[in-house]
């Protein structure tokens, strides 16, 4: 038997109570993931534990290369089974790092499964969970279903295609799947192979030659997603650039346009007159927009080549942009043109700069109209939430917070929601027990409701 | 009845016995705040509580707007009942937030009042303080020395009237006003009417043409201010700029004299020369000078323009700016110009950079001759304090701690002197419940006392 | 008695039994230190204990300072024992300061002494501590021996001579004693009587006229190293540099060898193609490269000039640098010559940013290749070390770690190796006590044994 008990992460009797009575049962609205539409649409079900818990999932790559693990064993030649023996020891001394409580707590909740994780027990674990595979019959819409989710938006390209969403809204699955509008394939001009995704566009809106073109597609674009539902958008930037004049940003787009190469100076005078523009536009038709900054990629160009993108070559970059941003918020304001906007941020450091710079610009047409994102990616840890936590109600109104996503690739990462409200009731159950707060449990209870939940819904308001 | 409690923040015995013998009853030296002196002076009684309690207070209105709250209610028509009974709903579920512990300190220690705040009980404490205020003569003299306050330093432009001083020395309050000596409407030579400020200058000292003749004024005026007690300087920086020629910063200087409008670089230039210039001068007149970086300021423009300076659009700066620091002080140091120093911090992430740069400038000129300011606006909660009380033991000396200020606009700010004291001495009685430290409560007893008090009267040697 | 007690920093039973059952008795493995290695040699033993415990400890001179020690009792013509008296006094109220522990830990462990450090007790202690040192013969090795040390890497430039390890091994010492290779002497073209060390190396191995003789030279002497047993190098940078050419470095090398002054940025030129080239070097002979960044050195000129480097003007730098960490790794990876790597940060601020790097160059030639080092110089106390283990445990894997090191010049600071050991074990234990990780108590005390000793040993595969 495992070492998680039911009162995981809750300290004292009063978080118990606020977890067990206001948060655990609530839904989940999952206003940023990079599910797969199509693996949804399509719902086919699994093979092998190794199909659903480790393919694809970089986070615990990296933990395997971190532990001195060949690469054969992680996304190499051997088999399912060798791999999953091969995580399984690895995670078995991991003491302190997310995976060792998301990963015990995956198996226990979609696999019955509370055998503790390491490498003399993975053989027993590879049976019982593949048993519980064939004996029930798992698919991505029972996962999802059995997770109690609400809303999930995926993150869609401009151009992929969205007769998916509509045949998904067809299915009597009791979740609904959005997607959040994506111009970053779009942005980012230094990218190789940059035309072709110019071509694929044109192909769905019309001949693009300049800048001007661009702009119309891309609105266009939008208001077909919108038509599927769509209300929120991503937006993702090692940091924040400077606003340049659509001309100089023109010239670079033409050049990216025939194919040239472009170099990082020319790519940070595109982004940053397109990023103003984007956001722009999602204030016109209220797009939410989610900024992803603080991500620097791809560092290492071996592997890049072998295994390409988003496979654990990725760490926290520490541009300064905050001065950036605030003239980026500014203009738009300025323009009343600033959209509702959740800031993710991935390096802590930087966490009350961004916090104190938002407090700059909420008005009454949202509670919490600038929002700060949750504790995610390489933050998104009990540490990073309590940190997170600290640092929100320190320079802002936790009332007013949307609240946890998972970011995932993995149909198993919704207990993340229900580590995120244990994390959370346990904050708020630890200062009631010191006299640091009110001892009005009903009070306390619905700020976790609304934190869990009702936040998110209201501040996307979705049709 | 709220959730305050006696030992409120004190989670042990220990801790307790140190706050109750030591520190609860020690004067408040208020070495930096923004009290107007003539409020003082004039000593006039207030209609409501709102106009002690909300008004100007932009703290609380940036907590408002996070929330979502029309700033109808917060700098707008709304009346002042309105716009309290906003700000108690505000405050009900702003959990963590310092003003949540503040708001319910100050209602208790200035009115009596132990109502919970929050949106359901907002009507009954507006009643009650005003009551209060009704059969109480509450006036600034009578809330400040219930406080229990010896010093304030008010921070006073260099043209600001001294008289008012003078006069106040002549009542018979039981504490002290001095102005603390501060240029920086002469230092911001890029704002709008800096020609104005010169001007006001001029009147007071004599022609001012060049960069010379400012000197010569800004001398002169300080030795007026000392004459009525000043031994303490302030100038606010986003940085620390590096160390410029005289010759430049007397150029960019008549430029902004002839009211020619001042790039940024060319403002950094004059700040540069000037704060080596200002500090050199403090140092000939041992005038401490308090040191405030790192606050990025007036972020909204549209907000600026309605309200103002001061208003709540401020945020936290990222500017690098150590090895400036560095040199200013080296600088200094090598021409044996370097004053005491007291450095305000306003970024977290800084902390511990500062901390090890200014125990390279220490001396016997005093205990802590270059201090670190304690946690600082933005940082001036739980978590803030905890962690400065963290960096500061782990890189300095605690014992030479000149310890807080309010830095505040409200006569209702002393208690956080008192929230100070409660988590230093809940910080100390941790250590020795754990064994951590020595068990000799008079010994601690005794830094509790200095920290509190007794070093900085003996580092401002008030005469 | 003073307030140490057994269970000093393990706050609960289970903490308490990993340290005794599986800490406390490891030997220890100091990868980095000062020690001189002809102190070990000649093995004299000592007069006082100043002589052991002060002398030379910048640690406790900056602290003296901070309290306004005069200079006199710090490293000036006062006694030893009134400079101790000095000491015991700052001390007795530097609490949180992590000397306050070190320093009380010492006398326990070496002296036998628990009087509790304060400024009414150092005559006391003063007598017991020379008593103790007139009775029992203390020398380098017998400290060294009481200390359980295993093995000694002593930081030792590429001139230094070798043969003092070859007659220490010859000893019967319980210990081994190899000399890392430092090249920054080398490497730094801008120091003072920079060419007096080229000529000091060419006496060593033939003349060096550019850089390629300079190559030639570092090898010649990297191998002379590797006789007597070297495995490990040092590089300390501010930060780390853009590689540059081979050529424009030559161009730079030439002016300095001639003493023509270079500048900072002609430095960097250098700096940035040397490390390069000494990390591929140290690639090619699997030694360990242990990368120290992060400290601005040298800040107060007055002082620099009056006691010379390493006096206590040292701080931590703020340069942003990971985006050039991130390129040298990469490079060096392409061409397949990326070493073992052990970055030791000073900047916490940045911690997150290099774990999350580092973990992008695993691979499976090491368990941790490239490693994360311990809270080190002014992180090296118990605030600085629990957030170290947050960070890695956070974004990396514990089990992999390589452990504590005491980066001294003195021979009383093995303790530290202890003092983590505590902390780590409370780590653990709180966190299996919390229900947080497995209940398995030798699966922990294994990882325990690991991270105190075992890994190192792996590591550094010494023969």
């Amino acid at each position: 038997m495992s070492y998680l008990k039911d009162n995981f992460l809750l300290t004292n009797k009063t978080a118990e109570k606020l977890y067990n009575d206001y948060a655990k049962d609530m839904p989940i609205f999952d206003y940023h993931c990079h599910l797969p539409e199509k693996q949804i649409l399509e719902n086919k079900g699994f093979n092998d534990v190794f199909e659903i818990w480790l393919k694809g999932d970089h986070y615990k790559w990296r933990l395997m290369r971190n532990y001195g693990v060949n690469e054969e064993y992680i996304t190499g030649e051997k088999s399912n089974k060798e791999k999953f023996i091969a995580y399984c020891t690895t995670l078995g001394t991991a003491f302190g790092n997310p995976l060792y409580h998301w990963s015990q707590v995956e198996l226990k909740e979609f696999f019955n499964c509370e055998i503790e994780i390491n490498g003399d027990n993975a053989e027993l674990i590879w049976d019982w969970c593949n048993d519980y595979i064939k004996l029930n019959n798992i698919t991505p819409s029972s996962l999802i279903e059995k997770s109690n989710v609400s809303h999930i938006f995926t993150t869609n390209e401009i151009f992929d295609d969205l007769e998916t969403f509509v045949k998904i809204a067809k299915k009597d699955y009791k979740f609904k799947v959005i997607p959040a509008f994506r111009a970053d394939k779009i942005m980012n001009v230094e990218a190789k192979g940059y035309y072709s995704f110019i071509e694929k566009l044109q192909t769905l809106t019309g001949k693009i030659e300049d800048l001007d073109d661009l702009e119309s597609a891309i609105e266009k674009r939008l208001r077909e997603f919108i038509k599927v539902g769509t209300c929120a958008s991503d937006i993702a930037l090692q940091n924040v650039y400077p606003i340049t004049d659509k001309k100089e940003a023109g010239e670079v787009f033409k050049l990216a346009r025939e194919g040239k190469s472009i170099t990082d100076a020319q790519a940070e005078v595109f982004k940053g007159y397109f990023t103003y523009f984007l956001m722009k536009l999602y204030a016109k038709y209220d797009i939410r927009t989610e900024l992803h900054v603080g991500a620097m990629r791809n560092n290492n160009a071996v592997m890049l080549e072998k295994l390409g993108l988003d496979t654990g070559y990725d760490s926290i970059a520490e541009d300064n942009s905050i001065k950036n941003m605030s003239r980026l918020f500014d203009r738009l304001n300025n323009e009343n043109s600033l959209p509702k906007v959740i800031v993710f941020n991935l390096n802590p450091k930087m966490n009350t700069e961004i916090m104190t710079l938002i407090g700059c610009f909420q008005s009454d047409e949202a509670r919490g109209k600038i929002q700060y994102g949750p504790a995610w990616w390489f933050l998104d840890n009990k540490v990073g939430m309590e940190k997170h936590l600290d640092d929100l109600t320190a320079t802002g109104h936790i009332g007013a917070f949307v609240g946890m996503l998972t970011d995932s690739r993995s149909l198993l990462s919704y207990p993340r929601h229900h580590y995120f409200r244990r994390i959370l009731c346990n904050f708020f159950g630890t200062m009631m027990e010191k006299g640091e707060m009110t001892q009005d449990l009903e009070l306390v209870g619905k700020v976790v409701k609304d934190v869990s939940y009702y936040n998110s819904i209201n501040y996307f308001n979705v049709k």
